[in-house]
């Protein structure tokens, strides 16, 4: 008995031991594997409801009164001021690094004792009218020095005289309308354009091309003023004095023109003056509508009317052309603005990512603005601001993104996107490799309608999920998600019930990262409502009227819009830099080759005959996006079951979903531009706000009726379907498993 | 004392409960953390013995033996038959995936109906001497049908007659010499020059630049004869009626003339005929010495001596240009070759990585031969057989490699790297991303005397380190390392006490990957002793007579030589995919860079006043080097203190590794080289097999005392400095820790 008894003792004794040892093996096993994974996992939409939660209206309206009370033109000593406090406040709110990094660039300012101007001159050469030579100021800013008056940046100096010829918004179709209906050559003339529909150094470029001496561009009301709005500061309308400034290069992404694809350091090597890259060759100046009527009363033809009142119906915009006798007489300009090159500041801010430092999540948005910078892009600004300080909190409490967050404070956007492009100049290595998105932050809000969204197509299902989660910043909206409220107003297209998500143009900092370099990117605003809302941006775009007092009294006057903007910008932001995997869907980009496939070819249909002569086939592309669609959803099918709690086959799948943006990368350019190298998305050349999808194959078939040598213009749309198709399949190749 | 027994037992009780709990707890734990990494990295240098002494001489023999039997030249029948067989073979062997990949590319062949041949024609046009149609066969093959008979392929069609210029060996300087010092000019003239020196397509090139007709190159005994050594079959030297083939294209990279950047799939886009890249506009044609001495000795001047016995010392060689006379004789060329889209065959053959699948290793050579490929390439092919045989044998053992190793089988390398380049550009999304390294497996052997290795920088000390582990395979070396008997017979220089590694050129299919896609690349063979033997490659290069039995009798009757071959590809091939950390050496690439700078700088003092007077300094240069050298010294102290516990840690640091080569790659590329993107390395503009470090300084500074416009040279020598400069700072970037 006792023998046994002890026997039994003793495998009880085992029993418990090894079952005690097990235990511990056990946990120690597990709580290893879940440390890295898990861990992060279950707290982080615990943060992103904090993270959200702590962005309030009151600051966001605070930042922007305080970065809106003196102009800021990049290049200046208040810019720059502006950036050391922007830097200042980002390492107050806690950011592990903020830098400033300075380059040295082209910038163009009207010279301070020759202003320019326009005249009207009669048979003797002497000048019967002079346009005006700045805004009237408005009030509260009357003592404001330095406030820059409405001018081109970067037209020549010059001082070309001659009649004077109106191409409607000088788009290519207006111009070509010029030549081929009306019969009318603009050469050794001065043309007079309306702002709008398309990005002015288009119309610079296209008034070159035809052969114009010089370019003046007007903002007409009818492009530029709201129904039964008032002009500011009664309401949010352009005034007639108002006018609206901007660079006109035609860059085509290559930054600081006298820099093209190299960061402008001190060490840099630079272009002559006259070599720079699309620096416009014949003056050009803008003038607001009360200017411009004097200048169009004279002109023979159609008359248009100066019934400077509200939205007006002017008959001359039928089309383009005065064919006119300009009742003998005709226009000067006098141009003395100077191109210098001066220094810029960026300021670069950064989280470091606990378990991938490695894979960057870009906030960025220009500081810069053409005087107060109301709306753009302070509006912008401040909501990048507080999404700093919201994540400077978190980070206090002891949240760290898994990978790195990067926040930039972009300089000299308004001169051609040339602070942001300079720094994925210099950072392009880095970036290639390491960088996951990049979400913008220009103008926070053009209208007060709804959400507007235009991002690569991958974004898609994350802005959803993410706007589900965020509250309609709409008065009666209590309890309603943004992405209802948005839902409601915006609606895709009959083939979706969902919100409208548009493709990504170009006209803001993005460009650089989306179009050159290949990095998923999107932009957030809340704007106006299109199917109503018929002007041009906003009415005061780019005047002295961009206050904060626009904003406040017009705009937003709860700052519940711009929150939700921060809410949207900054949640991106979060759940790609700490979700685990990444959120971005290829299955929507599947769908959104096949629609861009199906329009270009639909377009090319329009050449059907042309099409069998010529032997052109859309085959090889539609094959391509059916293997990418295959891909895709094979992609996601293994996502499904990936072993979460590996670190290396997370990073690897993580790593196909980061690489697919740069897989629509061609190195070699599209033909002529060489920095616009996505093969899905480029701007349009015809303008540059405006995204082309297939832009190759676009450009190649646009005007082809009129080709002077149509074999060699069919071979060429041959070749791009062949680029494209051979993109497609390539980025198909890199969703599969990669060995 | 029951109460306190019970106590102590208790107490007891809870100490060994607690005790074990802890240790399953802490054996879990760690057996758990070491499982990734600490097991493969032990097994892994026992695998590297295996993996190297499974490689056997007498298989490397027969594998020799097989693949050297019949003609199997880029574009034919039997070369796709020995595609099959090695994928096949390399199927049997235990490879995870072996596929045939093709694409369809521009060959050229002589017309089978209609020879090329050479006259020498009389007063009356008549044809008073041709050369021979085709070499002697050797003995043995006298059945074997399609031999192509020497030709210089993608010739264009022709049939020019002229005076003929002797221009020594084609170069730049033979031609400078020849205009500027002789006052001669070859404008529609025959030039006939001499191989060796630089690649052959440059001579062509030149020839072309100076306005003539046709060339034809000649094999001179100076330059393909070894002193003392009869020809084949008595010896290994070239023959009087053997002759060179070779492509005469000036790809700078571009892979197939009709597809310049994109893969020549079914689908894809082709350049008309003319348009192709690179294709020379004047017929071009080989011969032999026998056939050359009879075009030489009727031209004027000094007479070439035409004793064909032995190695010649002969006069005419002392410069280019035969003024002479011509004893009223001039030369006909009739060339009829082809150039025809054909398809050609990859094999590529995997080993799926264990841990970082993603990550590609790539053992690289081609297997097409102008005719049987005794050296060129199947010397190389036999090594690269034999080491995926001896790798399948490590993965039935159970090893399998941590990342994934490639295994290609390129065609159409003496085409102008067709195969290879084809390949990169379907995959350069992938390799962009994941690609480790890319080793060279061309021929293994062009000499009898010790290794020679080319190869990045970063490689530099993996190769010593490799090299130490295996035997040098001499006779009378038992014991002696192969780092050793190397460095015994080629030390480097007197600034470095170890075997001379040098640069990378070009001439073989590494360089699609390394100048163009930036991934780092090697290259070993066994050699020749470069003081001694003052030949070109090697006499019999590219002729009939590179068989199998050369090998055997005269270059490594043993096979040991090639299995030292063997082993240190595929010992580079092994540490690269298996090694936990990379073995690349950051600091190596400094010191090269360090090296580099001085050089060109030095160079560039030659005209030191001119740089005065034009501001050019290297100073940017300079701090860049310097700026590098500090980043490569911390990065590796970091390394040092890497927790290789951390599946993360580790892949982030080897990235960095990776992505250093990737760092100097120029997306805008070379001047007017697109595809030669390596800011660091590429082949020189006047000889493609030579490797020129700087390229974009060195040719922007060549010749620059003679440009018509010093102002412009000038500054796009301080351009090029200022883009070296950029570049090295850039790349230095990746090294510092990544956020």
């Amino acid at each position: 008995m006792k023998r046994e008894s002890r026997l039994v003792r003793w495998i009880w004794w085992t029993v418990v031991v090894t079952a005690l040892f097990l235990l511990g093996f056990c946990i120690g096993w597990f709580s290893k594997r879940s440390k890295a994974t898990a861990n992060n996992h279950k707290t982080s939409s615990k943060y992103l409801v904090e993270f959200l939660d702590e962005m309030r209206p009151d600051l966001i309206r605070d930042h922007l009164r305080k970065f809106t009370r003196l102009p800021h033109l990049a290049g200046t000593e208040q810019n720059l001021k502006y950036a050391e406090e922007i830097m200042k406040e980002w390492r107050d709110f806690g950011l592990d690094s903020v830098e400033m990094v300075p380059y040295d660039i082209l910038l163009s300012y009207p010279n301070k004792s020759q202003p320019n101007y326009i005249s009207i001159v009669d048979h003797s050469g002497k000048e019967v009218f002079n346009t005006s030579l700045a805004e009237p100021v408005p009030q509260g800013y009357e003592d404001v020095s330095n406030i820059v008056p409405p001018y081109s940046a970067y037209s020549p100096k010059g001082h070309p005289e001659g009649d004077l010829v109106y191409v409607n918004y000088g788009r290519t179709e207006d111009f070509l309308q010029l030549e081929r209906e009306m019969n009318i050559s603009v050469t050794g003339k001065i043309v007079i354009v309306r702002y709008g529909k398309i990005f002015r150094g288009n119309k610079v470029k296209n008034a070159m091309s035809a052969g114009a001496k010089g370019v003046i561009m007007f903002s007409d009301p009818a492009d530029y003023w709201a129904t039964g709005v008032k002009p500011y500061p009664d309401g949010w309308n352009l005034p007639g004095g108002g006018a609206q400034r901007g660079n006109v290069l035609n860059l085509n992404g290559a930054g600081d023109p006298l820099t093209p694809g190299y960061p402008a350091k001190e060490y840099t090597y630079r272009l002559n003056p006259e070599e720079g890259v699309g620096l416009p060759k014949i003056p050009v100046h803008p003038i607001g509508f009360h200017d411009a009527t004097h200048l169009l009363k004279n002109m023979g033809g159609q008359i248009p009317p100066n019934n400077w009142k509200g939205a007006l119906n002017v008959s001359y915009k039928t089309g383009p052309g005065f064919t006119g006798d300009f009742k003998s007489q005709k226009v000067r300009m006098n141009i003395y603005s100077n191109n210098q090159v001066s220094r810029i500041y960026n300021v670069i801010g950064k989280i470091r990512g606990a378990l991938e430092p490695d894979r960057y999540v870009i906030l960025g948005g220009h500081r810069d603005a053409w005087v107060f910078g109301g709306i753009d892009p302070m509006s912008g600004a401040a909501v990048v601001h507080e999404t700093v300080r919201s994540a400077g909190k978190l980070l206090k409490r002891g949240w760290r993104p898994r990978r790195t967050v990067v926040f930039a404070s972009w300089d000299a956007e308004e001169f051609g996107l040339l602070g942001s492009t300079e720094w994925a100049e210099d950072n392009a290595r880095l970036l290639q490799e390491r960088a996951v998105a990049y979400i913008n932050a220009d103008s926070a809000i053009e209208g007060m309608y709804t959400l507007r969204v235009d991002c690569t197509p991958s974004l898609h299902t994350l802005v959803y999920d993410l706007t589900k989660q965020i509250s309609s910043p709409e008065d009666g909206e209590e309890g309603v998600s943004l992405y209802e409220s948005w839902h409601k107003r915006d609606n895709w297209t009959n083939d979706r019930d969902a919100p409208r998500i548009s493709k990504l143009g170009s006209g803001s900092d993005f460009e650089a990262y989306f179009i050159r370099l290949g990095i998923a990117a999107g932009r957030a605003r809340y704007t106006k409502n299109k199917k109503t809302e018929r002007y041009s941006s906003y009415p005061v775009y780019h005047s002295v009227y961009e206050t904060f007092e626009i904003v406040e009294r017009f705009y937003d006057p709860t700052f519940r819009r711009l929150r939700a903007v921060a809410q949207v910008r900054g949640g991106l932001i979060f759940l790609l830099a700490d979700s685990q995997v990444l959120p971005l869907d290829a299955n929507e980009y599947a769908d959104s080759l096949r629609k861009y496939a199906d329009s270009i070819a639909h377009l090319a249909q329009t050449h059907a005959e042309l099409m069998k002569t010529y032997n052109v086939s859309f085959e090889s592309l539609f094959s391509a996006v059916k293997n990418f669609t295959n891909a895709a959803k094979d992609f996601h099918e293994r996502l499904q079951t990936l072993d979460k709690e590996d670190p290396l086959q997370v990073r690897i799948m993580n790593d196909q979903l980061m690489y697919l943006e740069r897989a629509f990368i061609d190195p070699l350019g599209l033909p002529g531009r060489p920095f616009y190298r996505h093969v899905i998305f480029a701007p349009s050349s015809h303008n540059k706000y405006a995204g082309e999808s297939f832009p190759g194959i676009y450009d190649a078939l646009f005007d082809i009726e009129n080709s002077a040598d149509p074999d060699k213009a069919w071979r060429e749309v041959k070749r791009q379907i062949s680029i494209a198709a051979f993109t497609v399949h390539a980025a198909a190749m890199t969703l599969t498993p990669p060995a």
